[in-house]
C-alpha cells in the first residue's frame, strides 16, 4: 500500500507544500519518523520534533507557522488530529478489506456457504453447514464448528476456535486464539467423589460489532445461549462462563472473569482481573474496578466499586488508607489502654 | 441427528399424548422452546410456560395434570426431569461418538499408531512414535507432539496443544487451546543479571477421566512429571505449573494459578482466579475460595479457606467486615484520645 | 537419541565402571530411574536411591565411595552435579536442534525467505515478505503474517501466532498458543454510548533472547512498537497491553498483566497474578510480589512491593497481621469506650 502525497492531499483535503509526487507507505509518530512515513503535528508540544524528523510527510493545520527550517514535507488540512485520524482509519479500513479469495489447503464442510468477498487463509477449517456472510475474512488456523452462523463483513482471526452452533452477527471481530463455544464447566458431584459431566449442549450468541481479545474463552450455555450483546468490547484473555449475558455496548478489560449464569447490564465497565460470581446481576452503567470482587448483585446502575471484596470506590480507598497505618492505629490502642 | 417422539419415549419408558410421527433435533429450555425442539416440566414454578411454549414435545411426570390448554405435545415419564437428563447425556453422548475417520489433509508421524472408530480431523497434526487408544477423537488444528501416549475414549478438542512425551489417561477431555507440557518457567540468574534456561526435560500425564479446559496451560516437568491425577477437573485458563501434583477428584475454576512444585490433595474445590505458591502441599477436601491466596501449605483437611492471604473463610468475613468500617473505627480512637 | 555410556563419559570427560556398551535414551530421577535412563548422584542425602534404582547409569563425583551393592553401572567424574548439568543442556540444545527440513503441506508466502538448517512443521503458515534467519524452528500450526522478521536461532512452537509486522530477535523462544501483535484493546466511545475502534497500527519487538511462555498475549501498539527488551523471560499467560515496554532481562511469571503504555525497567521481578495500571513506569531492579496491584509509577529502584494496593512488603504483612485480628482490636475499641 503505497500513496503519493498528492493522493492523501486529495483524500483530506489539504495542499502539499513540495513534491506531490513522493510516496509514503507507512504511519509514523513524528519523534520515530522515517523516510516512507507519514506523520502529524497537532499538540505544540511535539513541534521540536517537526524540525528534526526524517518522515516524508508531516499533516499539520492551516494555521501553523515553523519557525524554523525543516527537511519534510508538510501537508495543510483544517485540522491536522482529524486529518490523521481520518488516515488512520482508511488505512485500517484497507487493511482488513485487502484479504480475499481462498489460500490453499483449506477446508470446507458440505453444506456450507460462504458469501461474496470472503477470505479464507490456507488450514482455516470450516465444519458442515455454516452459513457465512459477505465479506467475511477467516484467517489461517482459524476453526469453525458445524451450524455456525457468521454476519457480513466478519473477522475470524488466526487461530480463533468457533465452536458448533455458535452464531457470530456482523461487523464482529474475533482475535487470535479466542474459543467461543467450548464445553462449560458443569460438574455432578457423584456420592463416591468423583464428578459425572453435565452436558452441555447450548451455544453461544455474539450479536453485531462485538469484538472479543485474543485467547478470550467464552463458553457454551448448559442449555439456551451464553450471550454477548450487540457493541460489547472485551479484551484478551477474558474468561466468560456458561449462561452469561453482557449487556450491550459493555467494555471488559484483560483477564477478567465472569462466573455462569450471571448477567451484565448494558454500558458497563468491567477493568483487568475483575472477577465475578455466579447468578447476580450487574445494573447498566456499572463501573468495576481492576482486580475487584463482586460477590452480590448490583441494584442500582451507574456506581463505581472497587476492592477485594467490592465496595463503593472512595469507602474502599477511605477503608485503605487506614489499612496501611494499622500499625499505628493498634499502637494507639495499645496507649489508650496503658492509661486506662 | 432427528428423532420422532415415538422413538424418544421408547427410549425414555414413557408415552406420548399425539402424534408419534412429530420429529425433533434439539433440547429447548421451556420457556425458550420452538418448533423442533423438545422440553421438560419438573418444576411447578415453570409450568406456565408449558401453555405458551412452541416446541413439539414436552416431557411430563406421570401424575401432571394441565389446567388450562396447550399446543405442545406431551411425553409423559415417570420422573420428567430424570427422563431429561437421560435424553441429555444419549445426546451428548451420541454427539462425541458421531465423528470417525479422518479429514484430509491431516498428518501422522512415522511409527505412529491409532486405534479403532477414532476421528482425525483436517490439520491435526501426531508426531512420531504415538501411541494412541480406542474411540479417540482427535479435532482439527489439534496438535501431538511425539512419543504422546493417549488412552481410549478420550477427546482432544480443535487447537489443543498435546507436547512432546505427554502421556493422556483414557475417558479424558482436553478443551480446545489447552496447552499439555509446554517448558516449564526455569532460569537460573547469571552474575551478569542475565538469565540461562534450565533445561525442562520432564513431561505431564494426565490419569482417566480427568477434564482440562479451554486454553488451560500445565507445563512440563523440569525431571519427571507434572501429574493431574484421576477424574480431577479443570477449567478454562488455569496455569498450572512444572512439577505440580493435583490430586484425585480435585476440580479447579478458570483462572487459578498453581506455581511449580506444589502438591494438592484429592477432592479439593479451588474456586476462580485463587493463586497458590509453590513449593507447598495442600490437604485433601480443602476448599479455597475465588481469588483466594495462598502462600503456606494446608496441613489438616476440610478447611475453608479465603482471602488475599488466606484466612479461614468465616474469620476473613469477621475481619473485612471491621475494615469495611475503619474509617469509623479510627474516628472511636481519635474519640478516646480527646477524652484521655 | 540414544547413546552409548562410552559416549556419554567421553562427552563429561569420565570413566564408566562397567559395560561401554549399554545405551540409555533418558534423563531420570534416581528415585524414579528405570532402564533406559541415566541419573546422578550429588546430595547424599539421594544416596539410598543409588543402590535400589533401576537407571542403567548414574553419574557420580570422582571421590564417592558405596557403601552397599547395586545394579546400575557408574560413571564417574570430576562433579556429579556439573556433569549431569552438561548432560541436561546437551539434551536439550540437540532436541532443538534435532528438527529441519520441511514436512507438508506448508505455507510460505511470495516474498517470504528462511535461513539455512530451519524446520518448518506440517500445517505452519508464513505470510508475505518475511525474512527468517538461520536455524529457525517453526513447529506445526505456527503462524507469521505477512512482514515479519524473526532472528537467527529462534523457535517457534505449536500455534504460536506472530502477528504481520510484528519483529521477533535471535535465539528467543515463543511457545504453544502465544499471541504476539494482536491489535490492542483500543476503542472511543461515541456519544450515544456505543464504541468505535481505534486502528491499532504500531508492532510488536521481541529483541534477543526473549522467551514468551504458552498462550501469552502481547498486544500491538497503537503506533509505534511495544517492546520486549534483551533477555526478559515472560511466563504462560501473561498479558501486555500495547505499547508496554519491558525492561532487559526482567522476569515475569504466569497471569500476571500490564496496562497499556507502561515502561517496566530492567532487572524487575515480577510474580504471579500481579496487576499494572497503564502509563506508569517502574523502576530497574523492582520486585513485584504475587497478585500485587500497582497503580502509580515506582520511582527508586530496588524496592519490593506487595499487596492489594502495593506497599512496601514489610509494611503490608504487618498491616495484614492487624487485619487478622481486626475483630480482637474493635473489641478492645469497644471495651475503652466502656470504661471511658
Amino acid at each position: 500500500m503505497e500513496f503519493t502525497l498528492g493522493q492523501l492531499a486529495a483524500l483530506l483535503g489539504g495542499t502539499v507544500e513540495g513534491d506531490l509526487s513522493q510516496k509514503v507507505n507507512r504511519l509514523d509518530k513524528i519523534q520515530e519518523g522515517k523516510t516512507g512515513g507519514i506523520s502529524f503535528l497537532s499538540n505544540e508540544k511535539y513541534e521540536p520534533f517537526l524540525y528534526e524528523t526524517q518522515a516524508t510527510a508531516v499533516i499539520v493545520s492551516e494555521g501553523f507557522v515553523p519557525n524554523r527550517t525543516f527537511s519534510t514535507t508538510l501537508i495543510r488540512v483544517k485540522d491536522a488530529y482529524l486529518g490523521f485520524t481520518t488516515l488512520l482509519e482508511a488505512y485500517a479500513q484497507f487493511s482488513k478489506n485487502a484479504l480475499s479469495g481462498v489460500e490453499e489447503p483449506s477446508f470446507l464442510g458440505t453444506g456450507s456457504t460462504m458469501g461474496d468477498q470472503g477470505y479464507r487463509g490456507a488450514f482455516s477449517y470450516i465444519g458442515k453447514n455454516c452459513i457465512i456472510g459477505n465479506h467475511v475474512k477467516i484467517h489461517p488456523h482459524a476453526y469453525i464448528g458445524d451450524r455456525v452462523r457468521i454476519g457480513d463483513h466478519t473477522i475470524i482471526h488466526s487461530g480463533a476456535k468457533i465452536c458448533a452452533d455458535t452464531v457470530v452477527g456482523s461487523n464482529c471481530e474475533i482475535h487470535p486464539g479466542a474459543v467461543i463455544g467450548a464445553d462449560g464447566f458443569g460438574f455432578a458431584p457423584q456420592p463416591d467423589g468423583t464428578y459425572k459431566g453435565i452436558p452441555q449442549i447450548g451455544n453461544v450468541i455474539l450479536e453485531d460489532f462485538v469484538s472479543i481479545g485474543a485467547n478470550t474463552t467464552i463458553d457454551c450455555a448448559t442449555m439456551g445461549s451464553t450471550i454477548i450483546k450487540k457493541g460489547a468490547k472485551i479484551d484478551n484473555q477474558v474468561q466468560i462462563a456458561h449462561n452469561v449475558i453482557i449487556g450491550e455496548n459493555t467494555v471488559i478489560a484483560a483477564q477478567a472473569g465472569i462466573s455462569g449464569s450471571t448477567e451484565i447490564g448494558a454500558n458497563c465497565v468491567i477493568a483487568g482481573k475483575a472477577g465475578i460470581v455466579g447468578h447476580i446481576k450487574i445494573a447498566d452503567k456499572t463501573t468495576i474496578g481492576a482486580n475487584t470482587g463482586i460477590s452480590k448483585s448490583i441494584k442500582n446502575s451507574g456506581q463505581t466499586l472497587f476492592g477485594y471484596m467490592a465496595m463503593d470506590m472512595k469507602e474502599f480507598l477511605k477503608s485503605y488508607t487506614h489499612f496501611k497505618n494499622l500499625d499505628q492505629l493498634a499502637q494507639r490502642i495499645k496507649e489508650l489502654e496503658k492509661k486506662g
